[in-house]
């Protein structure tokens, strides 16, 4: 089994990759080779036992599909894409990447003839969702998307949607939760305090909190996601009929609430870390986010998460992140 | 105030036109100048006060919608599309005119400059929506489109919330409900029955019903369809706030109540036209259908339809197509 990770240098993409490496198989089927492309070349990983290609090229680009879906790679997991606040900022670079490349990708498997009709894994995101909205989001919720990136998003859902029932391409999109604990340095995305406010004082650093405790959001560890996309890469989708597209589930929970699970996990020490600086554009940008989904309908088709309750978010973070230990 | 109707050839343009032009107005403000464009020039409407631009042109070509735009039209009506049965044959075809070309005329708008941000009213669909849905759909239903049509129409609205979120237009997307009583010859679309059913017999001629009379169906007539579009080209759009997407108010009813109605308005005779030849072809296309919605948010925005009844949609066929008189 060939498998194609678009957008593998990210974070999801790489413990995707490193993942099905160790595991060396894809549910029940060996993998035979991979193919790893970003628009800067993923690193190659160590003591891989099978083949892996790295590719970088520019999703945007109209031809940059084709040569990757000439190797005809049975699964895709497609996580290319430029994040929201680059998307909202540059309007042109965020309709090329995150619509146009999808339609090139899909188009290229189309183009590929011969009965190609491989298992397409799309990353979709609860930014497909914009306010106002019920406190818990369900199965059946309109889009109303209000960012670039959102609307973006819902369309791809909705091109997958059709290729996969015109019998094109076997696809799948799945609403990744905001994934908690994001590892690496703090970020100036909007949600970074989420993750940093865990990471940052585990690690013996002092993390800035722009908002109140009582801003809930919908998380998910690393883990969980990786977890998400296998299960998309391997469950019978016909189960799913044509609505090929569904939100993930994710565990809701409070600033509060995270702050007390630091403190039951790591101890008062880490928490008194956390230096509370209200800022009122984030405050702004957060109140529009969703805080809680019903999320049934992935429940049913056999989607789990790795952790149930934001302690094992956190302890996840220090078993896979930080080799056990942090800083008490 | 210039207006520009792009698919001015078709049935809804055609008389979007006509009323326009026998108004001389579109609100508060006079029309000074009028474009109509379809794929085939449409017909020039006699007798106009205004001057009258009549366009042919390609709207899937991407150099189409720049020449008509160049010309700063303050308000247009874009009922350019292909059907549903076309573009579910012709999947490239209906994605180059259905999607393609609406983003290359909203691209066009955006590229015009000079604050140029105009009135945009783009004909949706209740294709949009797609079986299995509540007896009554309702404002806040997801888009689970099951035509390549409907997913067409769904990804422009997206698009023109977005486009219009950025301040590049002033845009909204509204879902007529099926036209009834469709003027013209029978034509095969597969919902041609719930207008042949009414229109034949009035005209003496016979008409196949190929469903059962409890199906149930949503219409509107020519007449509302054309109020519902000058209402969206006059409104005060953000009343609406960034979802400028809505389906328009109609009417519910059975085949059974539709032929109950022709009695009540045409007499027996009228009705014994109808010929019962169930097609189950037919029978399972219309299954999958919306049968009924609730519209409470299109009339909290003023859209009103021009009938109460059924027996109104009859009677404003006879009184618009008919010249008041059919063959008893």
């Amino acid at each position: 089994m060939h498998i194609l990770i678009l957008g593998a240098a990210g974070m999801v993409g790489r413990k995707l990759a490193e993942r099905l490496l160790r595991e060396g198989r894809l549910g029940k089927q060996d993998i035979t080779r991979m193919t790893l492309q970003d628009v800067v070349a993923p690193a190659r990983p160590a003591n891989a036992s099978v083949p892996v290609s790295v590719v970088a090229s520019d999703f945007a680009d109209a031809g940059a599909a084709a040569p990757l879906i000439a190797e005809r790679p049975d699964v895709i997991f497609h996580l290319a894409a430029i994040v929201s606040g680059e998307a909202e900022a540059e309007f042109d670079k965020g309709y090329r990447i995150n619509l146009d490349g999808t339609r090139y990708l899909i188009d290229a498997i189309r183009a590929a003839g011969g009965g190609y009709k491989p298992r397409l894994v799309f990353t979709s995101s609860i930014a497909v969702f914009g306010a106002p909205f019920p406190e818990k989001i369900g199965d059946e919720f309109f889009h109303t998307p209000l960012t670039s990136y959102g609307t973006q998003k819902s369309i791809c859902e909705l091109l997958i949607n059709d290729y996969t029932r015109k019998g094109l391409l076997d696809g799948i999109s799945i609403r990744l939760p905001t994934i908690c604990v994001r590892p690496g340095k703090p970020n100036k995305a909007a949600s970074g305090f989420f993750s940093n406010i865990i990471r940052e004082p585990l690690a013996g650093e002092e993390a800035i909190l722009p908002v109140s405790e009582d801003v809930r959001h919908w998380h998910a560890s690393p883990k969980s996601a990786v977890g998400f996309l296998i299960h998309a890469g391997t469950m019978d989708l016909n189960a799913m009929g044509p609505r090929r597209n569904l939100s993930m589930p994710g565990l809701s929970a409070t600033v509060g609430e995270q702050i007390a699970a630091l403190e039951r996990v790591a101890g008062k020490n880490v928490i008194a870390r956390i230096k509370r600086v209200p800022d009122p554009t984030i405050i702004g940008i957060v109140s529009g986010w969703p805080r809680d989904f019903v999320t049934d309908r992935a429940l049913r088709l056999g989607f789990t998460t790795a952790e149930k309750t934001f302690d094992d978010i956190i302890r996840i973070h220090i078993e896979d992140e930080l080799g056990g230990k942090f800083v008490g």
